[in-house]
């Protein structure tokens, strides 16, 4: 079976009652449950990427999370930068890519679905 | 001509100022009238699933919604789970499905359109 | 090389904390350093409209956006008319579909991927 290629895209100030990093660990985390075979990546942009940081409330899970198989959660550097957050102190195991949309345009023109969670 | 597949997705408190389902079911009757041909699915998740029980303000409309050939509006009964609302106090035809982003995730890995509303 | 397209869809109320204009236009201008070769299109929908009149805050970044190669920024016509807007005042350089869900649905259909901003 082809691998197949699933976005879950965290956009926004991630305060309630807005969707949060919690939420989006929640959501991932069925949706793995749910879909196995799919890789599945979380893409964190805006000041929400804030909580990512290695000392943030949820940095256990989303390390344990991104530590997963076929799993990734990706902070945009553009809105580390912007938040003022050092890149060597996300949590354990969150990658990095320049620029968030860019990266979701690219991973789609490559086969990948996508949901705005 | 290939049928064509467009999930509309609403997820979120669906308290104003957030998209509501009045709003959602506004914007899907608009595509309806303009996509003839079109396969149509509303997908709500969240707490805005409780505006599809059968006692909510519009439960007719979302009822009338359904009805029409090539619309399905479905709920996640995960979301209907934690809001406390039994699937048989649903508004006549909306579906359920155990998990709205798997499904909608796989309806795009069979070639569905995405829109976020 | 084959063109790639890429929607940027832009809905909401467009007062802080949502995305507005503003943010949409960085957006789409960072997407456009980082994708060359990418036709890009921000669709606006929803009150957020009035923010692409001729005289509101943003009007000449629009117009500046919109006058380059590969951008189109674009107006929903059922909005506008909610939001009491004569197409004649918008920004200039600013397209005008009738719907913006049927409009990015078709796009989607020919290919383009789609990011809710």
């Amino acid at each position: 079976m082809e691998t197949s290629d699933l976005i879950l895209h965290l956009a926004g100030p991630g305060a309630q009652p807005f969707p949060d990093l919690a939420a989006a660990l929640r959501v991932a985390g069925n949706a793995r449950a749910e879909l196995p075979g799919v890789r599945l990546e979380v893409v964190v942009q805006g000041p929400v990427v804030a909580q990512l940081a290695g000392d943030a409330h949820n940095a256990a899970e989303a390390s344990a999370l991104a530590a997963e198989d076929g799993v990734t959660i990706t902070a945009c550097r553009n809105s580390l930068r912007s938040a003022g957050i050092d890149e060597a102190s996300l949590a354990a195991g969150v990658a990095v890519v320049p620029a968030a949309v860019a990266h979701i345009a690219r991973r789609q023109f490559n086969g990948a679905a996508y949901i705005r969670i």
